[in-house]
């Protein structure tokens, strides 16, 4: 597998129906990445396919349940409410061998003060994700995006670094050409999976920052 | 307290013969803010306070031990190493007294694979002086500044944001506003203090960026 040639990959979204994957599967499928949602009904993956598909203007967007997905693309983003993160995993070992696996969950809690981080007995999502696949190539991204964003088309340049995080030279070098596919972003690497569990936690602070300044924040790294 | 006066504050840099404190020291100084340093012993604080005189051409930098520091002062930057830290708050409890505090220590440890977030006991190291200091208002900013950079008054444009956290409204705007005083920084609101360890842990990240890329990365915040 090419780095450069990620438009010949094909992408499954695991979560495919919620608003963080389905919004980054419009802008792939935008970017000429073909793209398969998963859900765990197939029949609403190919009701989000279709939506999709009309918003994008293309053909390359299909909708399975979650195993069907795992199993037809080549790399996996994995999009679900962290309630339930370990369970799907497990259950998707299997489909998931071999591949590279992004996750992108957020373990985040709310209450009267805001947000905050949740405690992960694995350190982060993506340390549960490797543990669970261990068969995989588990890297971790796309945590600070903005559903709301990603979903206006009329916003062409998104105006954010995506940091991507893993131990595998080649699967996060992947990853962020999956980023740079995407008009505005640009993937840049961000240490090794053990430090996931900061950049999945930043997206509390995000949070507060957008609730002060009524903002869609992202980060941008300087000095790079 | 005004935040607009923040000219007229004398901040304290406890710690202030290490590589970040002197940075920060050096750059508030050159932006004509008056500084305390202080560290354990008097006389090397006073020969870095000496040295900084030099280098920003100013009178306004003294040097203390850390108690005289902390009493001196108006506002007071906490830039000890994690190692230490703990008890130093505590013997400086009654001087720190109805004082803004700003933690921006970094609880890191490194190995063979690089750096990496020590677990703390209290959440983070904000959070641990905050219970140490019941008195103080503590506040949590400036621990992705690079040491390097600061050091540099060649580098006049830092080009990075400056993330402050806390619970109290009037104390985090003046930590902002003493962000701001440093040109090319800014000073953003980035949470409540029980976010502080996502952006403390965030620094290792940054680390492992410069290491890649063989930069001093900092962060900006798009869309505000």
């Amino acid at each position: 597998m090419r780095v450069t040639d990620v438009s010949k990959l094909k992408v499954g979204v695991l979560g495919g129906t919620g608003p963080q994957g389905k919004g980054l599967a419009l802008r792939w499928a935008a970017a000429g990445i073909p793209v398969v949602l998963g859900s765990r009904a197939a029949d609403r993956a190919e009701a989000a396919a279709a939506e999709l598909r009309g918003l994008a203007g293309v053909e390359h967007i299909t909708g399975l349940d979650n195993a069907g997905c795992a199993a037809d693309a080549d790399v996996v983003l994995v999009a679900v409410p962290w309630d339930g993160h370990r369970d799907l995993l497990e259950a998707l070992r299997d489909e998931l061998t071999g591949k590279i696996v992004i996750d992108c969950v957020n373990p985040l809690g709310f209450d009267k003060q805001g947000p905050f981080a949740l405690p992960v007995q694995e350190g982060s999502a993506a340390q549960q994700a490797e543990q669970v696949l261990p068969d995989s190539r588990v890297t971790a991204a796309f945590h600070h995006v903005s559903a709301v964003s990603l979903a206006d088309l009329s916003i062409t340049d998104l105006d954010m670094d995506v940091l991507v995080l893993g131990d595998d030279r080649e699967a996060t070098d992947l990853v962020r050409a999956l980023a740079d596919a995407i008009p505005g972003f640009r993937g840049v690497y961000g240490g090794r999976l053990r430090n996931a569990h900061q950049v999945e936690a930043l997206t509390a602070n995000l949070i507060a920052i957008n609730r002060r300044y009524k903002a869609h924040a992202g980060l941008r790294i300087t000095d790079i």
